[in-house]
């Protein structure tokens, strides 16, 4: 049994964790930790979890260090900095949901974030935590910057034809739609239920910050730096994202042709689907599952290729990805507790 | 292992079957049967299994028979009465998810449904499959008539009052709320999509068959003949239930009264959750598990009881509770396969 | 031209009022005010008015009495109270849409809402403006308390049966459920998109200040005091109230008969719409318009009236009614800026 | 006084257009047609209409062209053609939402439409209904192809940007996301409404019919042929289209000159807001209104111009469209009867 622990149970992400760890095999839930709700019952908060008398802990770290072999930290980028670097001293696997450890260079999350990095030694011994194409250096490791959403969506799309050079990698544009758990519990006018039911938006165009973690991860696949164009929209629905990836294409490739590359590129991969040609994929076939689904279509007539890619953004766009992060890097099978469908209603 | 086949695999009520069953550690599922689409894969339809290679069989009563410890039939109600007659004659376990084996009176069936049963002589046979009250003679029946979704919902919330003799029998209101899925899947008009979204309406007013269900259950409770009103609506979500239930208080009882009766009556019962005095359910707290939430609220002032339940119609009123009938039936733990919290998300 | 001016333009229901007044033949807008967004362009808050040149005021009452024949006051209960003193002494006609001037007896507001009335002097000058109910006093007057939402819905589905003395009116039940405009535009973690969409719940049972107006009105019709269970429900829509009441028949009627004796009853009221036997209204076919459908199921088998009742809570019930109020009071012709269809989809 | 009336008046497009004209003060409707629903009365389809005392004829094209000025054909592709030109032959006004009448060139409509047309001799005198590039043409015109909704919204976002040469016509991409409605109101396994609830999906990748519209209008404000990409996917709202557009830019332009050729290029057009720098169109700003709202971000890193254009695809996209049309064509101002603000909530 795995010890583990959540900092920042009750946020959308945290609270998935709970979920998705109270029915895996291999763990065991020590403590959860809540800066704003210390000493409530979790139950009070998610009332699905009636009856788990799951309790929310203040931050200790020690007693964290002590009782856990595993900590997922879910708290906003820049703020869960120090406890990182506690426990991932005292030998413990920490698991990041926020952005601070997904990055190669420093410059780049400081540009992108607009924050100094506390710990930027640290940035050389965390994983990129996207087992599709980190999954050897992931097993094992103890520091695992976990992707984000509409990157995962985004990069494993994208990342066959990359690394193939059938597309021209200055042409590539990715126009993604979110669930609005994508935004978080936060309250906000902008995600008052009214506001955001029959209606959909883009926002922080050519300026989100995923669209760094997305070129840094494809550069490294061509070898050559690539710059994107990445829009992403917010949905009424839950949960779910849908990214619509558009790129010229170098070489003629028919679907055939592409599926082989792409059903090639993911064979070791547990949680890829590719959709076989004419046939794309939906929102809901993904939702409540760690599954991406990805489609593709060749436009002969423009010589431009389109990919379709949906995740669950709570599941594989978050607390699903941290639990696989966690059974590669403790030796389990990848698929160990996640191995469900999804929901489809 | 169980050897468990769904007859009717393809409607939203057969496909959570296979859902649930596909994650359940005793059974191994071993047929599924679709009338139209016999010889596609389950996947072509349900696209959410891409990747689980189930195909879709045509009827054949003494395959079934021969491969099956269990069959599920979910089909319209007087669409599968002979299937099930033979299914049964040959030893095998039905549970019905229509409402054909219902009924302790076939004529209140006939009355209701507005058909003949094709065998009335089963009807003696088949036991009533709402484990919280009909547990013990669930364990080992062979014939299940599995309840409908808003006659769980509703029967579980007013079982404690109607057997303690805390309201009068006579002033039982129910007003239920169900989400689209409890339609089912076939097209019409009314189902499309423009036409449900932003909009709720009541239908089939004083005449809906779930009402003499619950008037036949919560009358053996009481001892005496129940009539009451059931109005369901329909509400632009998927899934879930929400039924508020009405009835004049006989006696004087407070909340921690009522508390007390609520929980122990159900202290057996380990998918029913009543809610704190102060706290009332809602269909996210459920949708998602196999759990109904129960609350209540008397109203001093006008000497009358308010009662809030709320389940997920696909799987506590539908495929979760079949499950928990084949548990029974079988002799396992009754929460096999179903032990999961509610998505909240 | 009437010049009129709205206190209160950035919530719900004041945009709403905002939007009918832009396109009403007999005004003139010369103030929206708004206390937290004073100097800023409407269209900057609801860019659904872009190119409108609308701004937004800071509260000067002097300026607001010089310039307005008449002043919708759209705030909290009890925040508009001295501002509405001075506009009446000052012989405007002030059209309220709080909870404020809605009641005949002090007594009943403060014990429902739980403050001290700071005008309780000018009860006795104000009119509840219902149109149906209190046509005759409206015209003319120059202190209208618009009533509340749920309350429309509510009175006008039950004032023919109870005024007839058709039914018992101690057993009175009513199951509203609204739309989440109906809460309003403030920020909150209940109101949060995640949390409302895809669920329903039940609130504030047996406590709900519509209650006492409900009474209040139906009392009236009646000539002796009613009491009466009001639950409301949110749904997860923008607009809308469907309201189900239920009531014991005291003598046998019919649906022909019924129907007969509503529209009567409402044969000089131009936004009621009586449903025929056998058909029953729907959120959507009142949304967008300032129309109440209602129709009736009476339930021989149980000797109980069912009614069926649907608003738009934020024009029949808000703004439209008090559009409406103020056509009245200045003796224009009911429907004049009202007289359009549901937007149906 | 126009007389107007409709052919296909029950679909979501006719049923608008009966909406909208019932407010307009310029027209009287004569006859609203349907082939399946002949000698219904329209409430009883669409209940918003309950007391209008409209009813449903089965088609007569004498009397058609006698009783009528103007006549909206909204019918599938190729089903309207005879009964067009013979109302066209007879000197009426045919102002047409099907793809029959909107191109130049008859062999791209029958190649992008599978189909041969009936009356291509019809093509040379019809207009395209585009006010905002066509307005000239449309007033006084007899036969209009009123664009489709995807079109509207993609042209209109594009055309300054084209017209002007500031981007790379050979990189144009359009990735649009439309409301339910723009399916129509046939029933479907696919619009059923827990299949869209909760999910969007990408479809007709490469080949949606409405690529070759706008491709003819852009090629002739280029001078030269275009063939860009287009993405329609479905949202689970009712109404509206955002469509979000990429180009490369091929010269630097900041946000001030691109607001300033935006502005200029539109400052005879009512019905186009284009968004101040810094701020974008969402839906709901325009859902409810005839309005398109169209904003940009100049991405500097890329090198690429971003678009994000909203309207309302039942009424700029559909029936507003084709009344503005019908004000242009009889003389009328352009806003006549479509002079309303969007309805945000």
């Amino acid at each position: 049994m795995i010890n583990v622990s959540i900092i920042g149970a009750t946020g959308y992400a945290g609270a998935e964790l709970v979920r998705l760890l109270s029915s895996h095999p291999g763990v065991k839930i020590r403590h959860l930790v809540s800066h704003s709700q210390a000493g409530k019952e979790f139950a009070d908060i998610y009332p699905n979890f009636a009856g788990s008398h799951l309790t929310l802990d203040a931050l200790d770290t020690a007693m964290l260090a002590q009782d856990s072999d595993c900590i997922f930290t879910s708290l906003p980028h820049g703020t869960g900095d120090n406890v990182i670097a506690q426990l991932f001293a005292a030998g413990k696997t920490v698991i990041d949901l926020s952005g601070d450890y997904r990055y190669n260079d420093v410059s780049v999350y400081e540009q992108w974030y607009g924050v100094k990095h506390a710990h930027p030694e640290l940035l050389c011994k965390s994983v990129y935590g996207l087992p599709e194409l980190h999954r050897n250096d992931i097993m094992g490791a103890h520091l695992i910057g976990n992707p984000g959403c509409y990157t995962t969506c985004s990069i494993l799309a994208l990342a066959p034809a990359v690394k193939s050079g059938i597309i021209d990698n200055k042409s590539i544009i990715i126009d993604a739609k979110s669930g609005s758990t994508g935004a978080g519990r936060s309250v906000s006018q902008s995600m008052h239920f009214c506001e955001v039911n029959e209606s959909v938006k883009a926002y922080k165009v050519a300026v989100h910050r995923h669209t760094s973690e997305i070129e840094q991860e494809l550069s490294l696949l061509a070898g050559a730096d690539i710059a994107l164009s990445f829009t992403p929209h917010l949905l009424p629905i839950n949960r779910g994202i849908l990214a619509t990836s558009y790129a010229n294409l170098a070489q003629d490739i028919d679907s055939d042709a592409l599926y082989g590359l792409y059903t090639d590129f993911y064979k070791d991969s547990p949680f890829v689907h590719i959709c076989k040609p004419g046939t794309l994929p939906e929102i809901k076939h993904v939702v409540g599952s760690n599954y991406i689904h990805i489609g593709f279509v060749p436009d002969k007539r423009l010589g431009r290729l389109v990919l379709v890619s949906c995740i669950d953004n709570l599941i594989k766009g978050a607390a699903g990805q941290a639990i696989e992060n966690m059974n590669l890097s403790f030796g389990l099978e990848e698929k160990t507790g996640l191995d469900f469908p999804a929901w489809y209603l």
